[in-house]
């Protein structure tokens, strides 16, 4: 008889944000004339860059004409795309990558969690804590996570806490351990490491022969100088660190999916028979056999963020949505809350008034000043006591819901 | 130390594609006057069908648009594109089933590929000889596959031969297996099964408690009316079957990716302790978690392929490859050649004159007539023998080919 993969069974629901718009309906029905704002929503509100736009019209009438059709594209991606990647992303920052380590994909959510396709089931992963629960969902699928434990842990799972106390720095593990998830900068915390914190995580990796799977879907986000934007800015990060890269919160592609993964040649792993493999060639097969490319209409637009009319449209939309995050720390500061992150990343996290957790705060939010936020707990057991508020809304309801609070704190 | 995924290592290369490429590129060297004619792709030529282009040209204006933009989309698809779906595929042949059976995906690949992330290593499985080469290599990779052996086969999977002796129609296997890949009409003979003979199929998944993996992405090529379009119009199927689409070859999305998967809530699956669990549970965990839905824009082009105005100009585009197929066919006939499918399939398969194997047969084309196929045995060893032609080139080329082979054949 057909058997199921029974570590799925093991996997509880995810009731994060259903349980969030349940409390939303339930509030929304008793006050029906409460003017909600919603500023917990990881999506972004604004409209694609106009060059994507442009492009996009042009790669859909190339397909209505047999003469410029295109059919199946390279299952790594088109080499126009690639190429823009290379130069903009990595060279213009002293990096330098072989097309060949460039594969471009429908987003980083499908890599991220399809990456562990390639790597052997006995790995030990170390995660941080709070965390985007991708990394530990697919690893609980392919046997990586063990069992759950009461405390709502995994018990073969390195737990990397962050928290105000370390300053959302995750200390070095004291096991040995096989993958490192990192995502800087990071969801939820909205926090970054600097180049002297990260070169640690690949000292640690070079010594202890581990991998770092590193998500940058945030990298747009960085203003700062001293914050790396990628992991290859980091001496031996080649040879032990693989880097995740999406267009979503960069240019609005939450809907429209492309994203991209490198895999440097050098970064190797072991067989069962004591043989070093590069994951470059084992990622190359994994996609050629259970992905078909990206639409050729979506990297056609993706390559018209590298443009520069591209370049400047998704800095002003990336400046709209770090305004919002600049109005909605002072709000909050003015209010009277300790927060984290919102400088180089979209996301504030805000520290729940002593005395209440995570729900409480974000229940209190929801009925004292009608503001939907997201409770940190959900992202992992040190996200308790926190909120995770999101700069993607529209500017007036960033304003507004700071004017409510502001009011609030000052009654 | 990073471990790899062990199973990789066993994949051999997949020389198929990059073997006839050489050939043709050595060939092409040695008489660079010879006009080739390639009648081994797999991919469409015609353009996409204008209703799609339409639709996908206002789909990237409300991208544009901060009123009309839309991000992340449901993981399982957009609402819209599933009740065309439900209403055209299946209620118009008398199947009902429900939205939330339905997830669209960016083509069949991934999810014939990925679909197996939710079942159980241990699961004996089949597919048939010659086959779609991802079925076996997205078990190898999962570890179902056993070890490669001399005869090119892998010693846990159970290969059910399809020759010209029992006309294409595997036979049912002899010992009990858990799950069974059919993809019909087939590629790549384009050989079908009558409803009666899908039907011993289904009823042996039933008895066996087994999983039938059904690839229908070439069902709009179907003409003959008892060949069933979807595995749902035979009784029981709903209990034992899942069924992959694709919009590649219905209305050539080869580039835009686009597909989807039927999970009816009767197919169940064991868990280790014995319990009974649906699949369409598990596998919206999977999607839920290792994807993030369709591209809008091409979940738009999609839907317009449903229009009446869409059924029209893909009707006109598949009849198109299909008068190349019967052009071929009556070519190939007609130069003495034995041939099976291309009558509910765009794919035609040729046998090799006596004495001939796949590659020979291959070479001979290529330097008698400059006609590039695709060898059979490429597919499995019951390809042996034969040569796999496409219909998807331009009529022209089909038509010049014909007369070559039918002058080369009369000489």
């Amino acid at each position: 008889m057909i058997q199921v993969n029974d570590n799925f069974i093991k996997l509880p629901g995810n009731y994060l944000f259903s349980s969030i718009a349940k409390k939303v309906n339930a509030f929304k029905s008793a006050h029906p004339e409460a003017a909600l704002i919603r500023l917990g929503i990881g999506d972004v509100t604004r409209p694609l860059p106009p060059a994507s736009i442009k492009a996009m019209h042009r790669a859909v009438d190339e397909l209505a004409d047999a003469g410029t059709f295109h059919g199946y594209g390279p299952e790594q991606g088109y080499d126009f795309l690639i190429q823009a990647i290379l130069e903009h992303d990595y060279r213009s920052r002293g990096v330098e990558l072989r097309p060949t380590e460039i594969f471009v994909s429908d987003g980083a959510k499908s890599d991220t969690g399809n990456f562990g396709d390639i790597l052997g089931t006995g790995n030990k992963v170390a995660v941080t804590d709070p965390v985007y629960p991708v990394y530990i969902d697919s690893n609980v699928m392919a046997g990586r996570a063990g069992e759950l434990q009461a405390n709502g842990q995994w018990n073969r799972l390195t737990y990397l806490p962050c928290t105000a106390e370390n300053h959302f720095i995750p200390s070095l593990p004291q096991e040995s351990v096989d993958m490192i998830y990192l995502c800087y900068p990071n969801n939820p915390t909205g926090t970054t490491l600097t180049k002297a914190e990260l070169q640690k995580w690949v000292d640690y990796a070079l010594a202890h022969k581990a991998l770092i799977l590193y998500d940058a879907a945030y990298e747009a986000y960085i203003c700062e100088s001293d914050v790396p934007h990628s992991i290859y800015e980091i001496e031996g990060a080649r040879s032990c660190a693989v880097e995740f890269r999406s267009f979503s919160k960069t240019a609005g592609f939450t809907g429209v999916r492309c994203g991209y993964t490198v895999v440097p040649e050098e970064v190797k792993a072991m067989t069962a028979s004591g043989e070093q493999v590069a994951l470059n060639h084992l990622w190359n097969r994994r996609q050629c056999t259970k992905f078909n490319g990206t639409s050729y209409i979506t990297q056609r637009g993706a390559e018209a963020i590298y443009t520069a009319e591209g370049q400047a449209e998704i800095k002003e939309t990336i400046s709209y949505y770090m305004e919002n995050a600049r109005l909605m720390r002072e709000g909050l500061l003015s209010a009277g809350f300790t927060l984290y992150g919102g400088v180089n990343a979209p996301y504030i996290w805000v520290k729940a008034p002593e005395g209440l957790d995570s729900w409480s705060f974000f229940e209190m939010l929801l009925h004292e000043v009608n503001v939907v936020g997201t409770p940190g707990v959900g992202f992992g057991p040190s996200g308790e006591g926190f909120l995770r508020l999101t700069a993607f809304g529209k500017r007036e309801d960033c304003q507004e819901a700071m004017n409510r609070i502001k009011n609030w704190a000052g009654r």
